[in-house]
């Protein structure tokens, strides 16, 4: 009721940078996206020498374009936000900002390789996107079961890393540095490598002990592959089951679509309001949805 | 009800081809599977070297004869059926087509190694005689769970295709050229290799820190192969559930023999009707079974 | 009641051979699976070349002596049973003879090294001794869920193999011969080998394009290994709610202690009769328990 | 009541060294964990031999320093407790004093490599302060279908052992040792190595025949893993539906918490007591908690 205003530019720009519910807003998203996976693919081409040795004119052009357009957003963001200082700090500004400069730092660092690993930071702005991925709905169960399996596939890789570290001594011990166990710490990679079922073979046992060790090994890693999912599965079943408990069919189909909405206080970047929410559910902020 | 008049040979011989309930129809769907199959074997004797100098002659000969037979089946395909545009243009004619015409192109285009592939298209073929997988029954659930877990499963593929691209950025930059991490991609590649717990060993991390970053990766990807299994298994165990909980024993022994009916609609291709159906339930035509 | 007439020395031999409820029965199961085992040790050192040569008299005294005990147990077998005939023809007679004849073929056959191979057979015979394992109750429900599982199982098997075959012939015709790929078949033994994610890296994709085939066929492999887990998990957990549902928490008890009883008819060979059965459920002849 | 006279010195470091309710002992838990972490870098560090060479001295400075706090942890142990010899003899006493022992063995024996597997074992000490992972209540649940799952995945795990003998003598004869399967044992390992999905390739089938066979070997693999993650599931999700049934979601919550409890009884070491236990429920004496 009477948005005209407070409808400004910077509300209008707000929701289509930080929202997804509008035209405007989702092809901003879309562009982003893009953006971030063009920008990935350059630094992947950018790695190949062959390749960098070819168009190296044009990969550090488009990589400017990019870096310049991010720099844009970024500044955008910070103008359109309520609390600019909340948002700097935050988690996606701080990837934000790692995902701009990585180029401008090359201007004065000239050479140094490892920004580029400050550049592959970019793709974590790919979940910011993922707000997109809720219109996959019913992932909620998904995220229960994975919270609630969490503490429990926590203690069970804890007891896995234990195994790994007196098998991989004992591995040492028995097959010695002559046959690639260098030293006890490498064992201990070995015994992670084969328990996980990986199984490299840049180091494998040559002595006939040592192999009948890596088999108790490798069936100790086959048996206990099964308890993480186990895990997983049943906390899953249960999560689902809890649902189908509580709500109707109709309920749960609602449930899962309400989460459609992308809307995002201007003022403390909450997220998740309800459809009909006209207030920040944190800070009692009016939102500016029509 | 008086079925004289249409029961031409048209009619009959569409029913042998495209439908698998008369003993003529399953036959001639046995006579496919190994012509299928055949060829298939065909293919793979010829790309077996040694082989293919002794016995290159008999090779072409019986490539011929599978050609050739193929050849007429996909004619009587099309003259059967009532409109044969809708089959050329459907998921199944294209396949068929492809699979008779690379012989006939290798006379034009001598030598072209890559019509091999064309002829590997063929095993495609197989999922059309897959209506005898329908005997067993209760797949329907099978299917239920796969649908039901796809979103789930792409979300969750996704996510470990970014922990990919960022781990193998990083691994790059960690072992660098000289340990055959020569660019970005071949590290991502060797990254999935890893999560996936496959392990070739083609690559494999030689610096004590490039070992530890494997060890999380490997951790990482022994944690996560349980969510899509544990996703499969929930939702393949709420399938049955909701069927048991709607039916009978008696109905769910019912449900799972309906699909035992091959026959197809000669007007519009459109299988699955049921046991007593009399016309198409998609275009209204009369079925022809006595 | 009054078993003393029928209370011979063969019905006392079948009980000791063919059953495990007396003491005299389970000391000879015990001492049949220490055979078996040491027989199958024996074969294990005689192919380890350093060991044969120092211990080449002892392994073949040590072969002797098992191949003798083997031979008078199938005599005694023979004897005790009630129709040799069918003993003989049996799946367990068939393997007992295999188990016993290679060391006499080998008087025959001198240096005939395939005769290993049958010698492994008797590894087979521990199944046998495995009614022990029905001590373990429960295994039923497990049986179930296999049995229940094995159906869709295959289906998915046969669609990874189709996969396979598609796939392989891809990355031959991409890797080529020169990267190892030299033939179809070895082609879609590698594609196993990464579908199934073993990976053993004997061939591994060179260029950029067959690693990105690779990497989806991983990414492949890693999803669909969750179905036929899942497959088994919902069945297992179904097969063990069923009984829960028709059955009390004791009942369920007594029943997963049923089949504790070993006793075998001596007439037919079935198993499996109740505690308190007087006469063989199959042939009606009389079981000889006091 | 009254323990003005019982609490002495001795109960009071009792409670701090065997209990973690009381802040001091929980301080003296977690010294503890910092103490055996840093014992097990030590072991690493000293095995890695550049590492070795340079840092020798502080090495064997910080290994005496360890030894000597762990000698006097173990003489408090013995002091503090009421029946000293039934600590020595138990798990964890053993396990205290070879953790204890190698280096001033070490002085006796000059340069003994095998006394760094005794340093090892001290890792298995950080499994007493897991009485930590209690805190994470609900993995009684975890324990209860580990348990129900053992015997049944035990069973499995011999039959693949079982497949693994007959496919590793077949595999052996049919590679034979010009392609790496040198002997039986090797063989088997390798077959292992392959039903696990481990896949070190360090052996790797050469023969078209050998490579059909492992194709079969691995797609079994591929599908019996699914049976030991299917029983743990199962066995989960019924440990957890068997609780959800006999409790509300109250007393569930309580349950889970009932462990948090570490005191432990001075006079025979038993664990587990009821938060408002008085006694010992097994030896019946007087437990010290204000």
């Amino acid at each position: 009721m009477e948005p005209t205003t407070k409808h400004t530019w910077r509300t209008k720009l707000h929701e289509i940078i930080y929202e997804a519910d509008t035209p405007a807003g989702k092809l901003f998203d879309v562009i982003l996206l893009i953006a971030i996976l063009a920008s990935i693919v350059l630094v992947m081409l950018e790695s190949i020498k062959s390749f960098d040795d070819k168009f190296h004119a044009f990969l550090d052009i488009a990589e400017w374009v990019i870096t310049i357009l991010f720099t844009i957003e970024y500044i955008l963001r910070i103008i359109t936000v309520n609390k600019p200082y909340k948002y700097i700090t935050s988690f996606y500004g701080v990837i934000d900002l790692l995902a701009t400069i990585p180029k401008y730092l090359s201007l004065i660092f000239v050479g140094t390789h490892a920004l580029v690993a400050l550049r592959a930071l970019r793709l974590l702005r790919v979940f910011r996107i993922l707000k997109l991925a809720r219109y996959l709905g019913a992932s909620n169960q998904l995220a229960t079961a994975i919270k609630a399996s969490r503490a429990k596939i926590a203690v069970f890789l804890f007891a896995v890393l234990i195994a790994a570290v007196i098998f991989g001594t004992i591995m040492y011990l028995v097959e010695g540095e002559e046959n690639g166990f260098t030293n006890i710490p490498k064992s201990v990679y070995w015994c992670i490598v084969t328990l996980t079922t990986v199984g490299f073979g840049d180091i494998a046992p040559v002595t006939p002990l040592g192999q009948f060790i890596a088999t108790i090994i490798m069936i100790l890693g086959y048996g206990i592959i099964a308890v993480p999912t186990g895990i997983v599965s049943a906390e899953y079943t249960k999560a689902s089951g809890k649902d189908r408990g509580k709500y109707s069919d109709e309920e749960l189909e609602h449930l899962s679509k309400v989460n459609l909405n992308t809307q995002c206080c201007s003022n403390c970047l909450t997220e998740q309001h309800h459809d009909d929410a006209k207030f920040c559910f944190k800070c009692g902020c009016e939102l500016n949805r029509e």
